[in-house]
């Protein structure tokens, strides 16, 4: 359980608070903070929160956004996500995970144009919180409106474009990548270049009702998550696995369940 | 018009009997019969029919979902594949295409070899009736259960593995390719091959809201569906585009107004 981590969104109905409670009540060693878990909190006071609760602060969702069809529409961008770099360092997040946007309609290399851009303006100043960026590949289904980066080779080449800084690197998340043909290579060139970043677990369920909301808890359905697994561990990666879950049908029960339940699918797969 | 061509799925309320009337009377020269329209129909007389209304028939949707867990599954999928060839040629029409399959929990690389080896095992048939097959890759978020090909280098894969018959090739249809940042690259080896078979279009929706049956008309979503139909074009294809759209939102409609949009879109879109 030492490499168990669960992100704030997965619990949405809990506070914040009653994450830092619940979560290392079963073990979970690790919080990834979302950002609307911190709206109207003294962030000092976070980062005390949970020091005192024993967790550590994986990452800060989310960064990214980065492509606009306005130049202020770009800067807005940039602005928010220095104003994310202040967050992480002030709760003590080592990491922010980049979803990079994309904006319909326009074409998806100029949205990649973009997103390098967006980041390369933020590298001074994640640099100097000693906070680093992951860009996080989404799964092709949202490449209209959220992400034009869909493939952990289109990650690898804007870091290659941004001249590889140690600042940046790569959130390898199962659902958005299990299905590419070519994600072992990638993530052993991720592992050789130092960008692996993070890891995020959950599961693709058959059917899938929902392009947003409807993903599984581990074991629910066909990825083959330890395997990717093995592959990260296997570049010498030894950071926290993150669950990742957004689903209405798992928001709708009771969240104290439904982290016993994460903790037991967990155990089952890795034991 | 001369080379619109529409689906008999994408009018689903309308009978093969309707679509007869209602695609020539609005100048749409091409239509691609769902094996579930011919249910219950005299294949010759289907063939008549569809002379005596002057359209042509583009192909036979859908053959395929070769994969399967067990030996005697993978054995009825190619003999239901020779039953649809059987029918494309009673229909006359010369091509099938092929939504390739996939198991849930089965390892793409394994369901992609049970593809194969099932496109090989109907070759003979298919060239001794001289009905062609194309390989449709789809979406990666159909790769659960629809299709372990997922990508039109996938695609080529399959073919190269087969020794490149003239038979096989590849349908390209926007909606399952259009995020690929290969996708120029493929569509010209698919020219280059000899492997360009078809073309479909439609549109991605922001937001969709059915991962199966939401698809929009051309001109209500974000796929750049002109500039991949001219790189299509460009490779000297001068086949129909085929307009093919799952959408429970259409199919509400009065059908008649349907395909006068269909008409009119597709007639802005080649403007």
């Amino acid at each position: 359980m030492r490499r168990l981590c669960v992100h704030t969104i997965t619990t949405k109905p809990l506070s914040l608070e009653e994450c830092l409670v619940e979560f290392p009540r079963r073990g979970i060693s690790g919080i990834t903070i979302w950002r609307q878990a911190l709206e109207g909190r003294d962030l000092e006071a976070v980062a005390r929160q949970t020091r005192e609760a024993g967790m550590d602060v994986v990452s800060l969702c989310r960064g990214g956004f980065f492509p606009s069809a306005s130049t202020a529409g770009r800067q807005a961008a940039i602005d928010d996500n220095l104003k994310a770099i202040e967050q992480a360092h002030a709760v003590g997040a080592p990491l922010i995970v980049l979803v990079c946007g994309a904006v319909p309609g326009q074409p998806l290399a100029e949205s990649r144009k973009q997103i390098t851009e967006g980041i390369a303006a933020l590298l001074p100043a994640a640099e100097q919180a000693g906070v680093k960026l992951a860009i996080e590949p989404l799964h092709p289904m949202y490449a209209d409106d959220r992400s034009a980066v869909n493939t952990m080779r289109q990650a690898h080449e804007i870091c290659d474009a941004l001249g590889s800084p140690k600042s940046i690197g790569i959130a390898v998340d199962v659902y958005h990548v299990w299905w590419d043909p070519e994600l072992k290579a990638q993530i052993d060139h991720a592992g050789q270049t130092g960008r692996l970043h993070a890891f995020h677990i959950c599961d693709w369920k058959t059917p899938t009702t929902d392009l947003l909301n409807d993903r599984g808890l581990m074991g629910e359905g066909c990825i083959n998550i330890r395997e990717i697994s093995d592959w990260v561990d296997a570049t010498g990666f030894t950071g926290h696995r993150e669950v990742e879950i957004f689903s209405n049908r798992w928001w709708s029960v009771d969240q104290s369940q439904f982290l016993d339940q994460i903790a037991a699918s967990y155990s089952q797969l890795y034991s």
